[in-house]
């Protein structure tokens, strides 16, 4: 259930609704909006009676929540969430362009990717230092090392660090370094993550689970709102199908449907959803004309000599010139970059 | 193998390597392009000798063909397929903008329809007079009244029909009243009906099927264009996944690949795509922002007393809407409508 | 609807209940039973009243039907039904055991695999005459001569011919050699040649599209019966997943869900089910074990030479410790061979 | 790689070989068999001269390893692994029967299921205290007072204990209580418990992602491994696809592959399977019947009030019969409960 409060309502009278929350055995999630207060509410195991909340001063109605993710939908939060990543928004109607390596694996090879994709107009750096890879033996990143590195090139260019954190362990190192904390696909229902998460101060970027469905995605970031941290990003990077010709099936119908159901920003991953480099760009810009609020490319300065994806990494050249072709798109669905 | 021919090579010299070929006891298909002539071998078990060719006179290549699928192949024919559909193109760089009713359904319904979807700019009229439906119970279209209804609309619109034909026994009847022959998904690899659908003189819209690889989609028009018809253009569709909020799962994924592996048309069909009508627009624009050649698109007066998709039809009203964002997206990416 | 008649209803009270249904402008579909015939209606839109025909003499009750599929489902025929394929049951206690080579190649090829499997207790041979194929230059079947082989084979061993027909052209013909038309995966949405089936007087064994739900399936099988043909078998032969190292996944979770909702028989194909050879006879055990009604298995005599799915067929050797394997699975089951 | 020593061979000739590996910056993975010890290698990047090995005294052989998983291969352990649980063999010729609640909920609830699951014949209860669930607001598990109850059921009843970790941070609680630990299907790819799993000296029951093919499976187990931890068994509870009848798709395709593929112990969750209570035996027997080495099924005394999973679960007497059908199909196949 959602308690919207008047336009007018003070503290005392949030305050107060809250109280009644607790009362019942029930948790109480404040959410600010532009012109008031809503107040969502979880725990209850039935359906409550909106006689509970609408005769308290202040309140203007209580709403039943229809889908079984509450915080994350748009029916408790009619407004689009842009979250603020030190300055440059993630969300909104500024796309967000992130760009960088699969891997860390140099200060030269991170320098060299961070300018050119600064360059060419992205306001955000990925970059992996934990990977997670389907086999034991393979490279597993430069841990701690590569985080120090993300920090010198967030120093340098003053891009904002998006990066992987894998495990509970590493979660106050790598937040420690990291802008945004980027959550891999085959973690995105790994709920003892997700409860963390939702403790930290750091923006979430949650991907999409291989075989997740667009609900279990969304019940998902419940899980990191419901815990207190309301700044989480849904990436859409390919599900997995029958077809073998791509990496993933990349599921743009994903876009327009979170962008109904849900006020949380929504970032296509053109590499992995389709995972072959000539190709990026056409579903970069596919992605953007769905309606996503931003997107995330793989750039390698040699992706031949890549030690992860770089079969599916752009030159830097590939990237200025998809940055291109993303303005014009941008522009034509009343975005900027 | 592919034999290419010199630019000035005439007849004598091209008949005499198609008279070769059948001495050897395979199948030629002479392909006419700008240029040059092209001339496809299919028949042979295992590899040939390219000297039995090149030593011919006027002959100026003769290449290995390294995929399974031959005459449909970029290495067969490098530049697009434009099919000229009574005057309207179908590929090449003006988008071809197909719309109307799924069904059929009366005179009032297919004009209104037909009447709407030209003034908004569609070129091709779609509807259905034969439908495969899931339930033997359930509206299995008009039948050849149908088809009298969409050659009565093509003579007040200039539209052009494309309507789906279900089987051989009335393949002629179909291609007697329509201008571009559709072929569902569920009959994708009807293997019969393929092959018959290569012997006729109209232009064929082939869809995905709803589990069909793109190798298997691009060997089924194979199928068509080896019996002699090169007029086949592709339809995605979206394919069958685990996700359940949306029909099918729009793989524009298929778009930038068919486009890199095949000189034929690529359509993109919205409507069953996502099978939401308010998500229609969104993926109509991602398909051509990915390189499409086209959509077809759910169009009906009145969707909610449509008797088949009413849920992903659009009004004429949205039809029109979408029409202006089209216009826009196809020229960020260089075409016109 | 389903209308059951007391067990001793005669002929004049089920004409007047299928006069009545008739002048409904309905269809009446009489189902004799065991015990009482029952009487099926469709092409209602909406619900029936029962009272329309409890008040008939002779009706015992008048049965609403929740399932979308009427006349194949467990609701309008509660027992088993047993095709009598010219004396060899299929359906009911003793498994059907089908076993033979993918394509009929030479007679010396089919009547060795004839006799073998004979000899190891299968009572129907398997082989395809028409063959469709993926690509259009691989080896397409012998055709009629084929079928000519396979009647040969039947009068030296006894055996009932299993064949697929693929097209309505060819459907007298292939009706004319074979004692049980095989419905290929790729064809099992096509409505066209569904309908032709019900109206043929031959038992069909229509195997399970590689992405078709059960439900489909059954939807499918409804358009056979409801043209009145009752002889349907269902045949599970994988569906389409993720998992590349196997051909198809065997959705045996398919067999006791089909045994609950319909009467017809289940037959499971661990060949194309698993497509890999080595593992055909668990997955034929397994099968059986799950409570098929029987099972169809590639066998050739050669098979590192057949023209088709050499890696999935069993020699003759093989076959014959296969069926020892399913005679002892069967007795845990309590079923014969 | 793989160093397989003479039958011979002593401890000296042994640590030859090991030190060997280790001076060339590789692992070593000392694998103990019954008539050999082999040393696997890993850590190489390109492939490794046999010579380096078989020219030291006690080598028999030094095999390439050609599947990217090593240790869990056939090819480096020919035998079945059987894990010692506490005297209790999971793997071999006797069927492992894991049965009891999904959630334990109560003493009562647990000892009831506990002693009904015993008398029918199980060696192992199953019974989760932390519950990964798809929703944050649903019963997330009983925690430490689950696993101090599911000690005490192993205190009255002598069964083993079977019960999911979730995370790193409650491994070593969950280990002190349990004789098996349950690695849940969304964890299969979290490579950081998996890392930690193979530190432990516990028994690890490795359920398959949703969506992961069998060679992400093995590698998964593989993490295990390669850090010490031989004894894994692996979990076979279906995987996602497009059909909605069943909760999942029971993939016992998997099973004969894998006893092809590894060494280690194949067990079936039919509960999962399939996740209808009604054809929970046929998918138990058929998974028997394709060859697993046991069965991990649900069963609750009162399956209508079960806090998770009721739809699923058995009642003790439908696990009574069950075992019944067990018995015999085991028998069938040469195996004992």
């Amino acid at each position: 259930m959602l308690v919207v409060m008047q336009p007018h309502a003070g503290q005392p009278e949030i305050d107060a609704v809250i109280e009644k929350i607790r009362s019942l055995g029930l948790t109480a999630h404040p959410i600010p909006g532009a012109q008031r207060v809503a107040i969502g509410i979880t725990g209850n195991k039935g359906g409550l009676e909106p006689e509970l909340f609408t005769t308290l001063p202040g309140v203007a109605d209580a709403i039943r929540v229809s889908q079984p993710f509450k915080l994350v939908s748009r029916e408790v939060k009619e407004e689009d969430t842009v979250i603020d990543v030190g300055g440059v928004p993630l969300g909104g109607t500024a796309l967000a362009v992130m760009a960088g390596p699969c891997s860390v694996e140099s200060r030269g090879q991170l320098l060299e990717a961070a300018h050119a994709v600064k360059a060419a107009g992205a306001r955000f750096l990925r970059g992996g230092a934990f990977k997670p890879r389907t086999s034991p033996y393979e490279f597993q990143g430069l841990g701690e090392e590569g985080l120090k590195l993300l920090a010198a090139a967030r120093e340098e260019t003053g891009l904002k660090v998006v990066t992987e954190v894998m495990d509970v362990e590493h979660l106050d190192m790598v937040a420690d370094y990291a802008d945004v904390l980027q959550i891999g696909a085959r973690n995105m229902q790994n709920y003892s993550l997700l409860r963390q998460l939702g403790r930290v101060r750091r923006p979430i970027l949650l991907k999409r689970g291989p075989s997740a469905t667009i609900k279990e995605w969304l019940m998902a970031a419940e899980y990191v709102v419901s815990e207190g941290n309301y700044q989480v990003a849904l990436c859409e990077r390919g599900i997995r199908t029958f077809e073998t010709m791509t990496r993933n099936t990349l599921d743009l119908n994903a876009v327009p449907i979170l962008k109904a159901l849900t006020h949380l920003p929504v970032i296509v991953d053109p590499s992995h959803g389709i995972g072959l480099r000539a190709h990026v760009p056409a579903m970069a810009r596919a992605g953007i004309a769905a309606g996503a609020d931003g997107i995330i490319v793989e750039v390698h300065p040699r992706p031949e000599k890549a030690l992860s994806d770089g079969q599916q990494s752009l030159t830097p050249a590939e990237f200025d010139e998809l940055m291109r072709q993303v303005r014009v798109i941008a522009g034509a669905v009343g975005r900027g970059v």
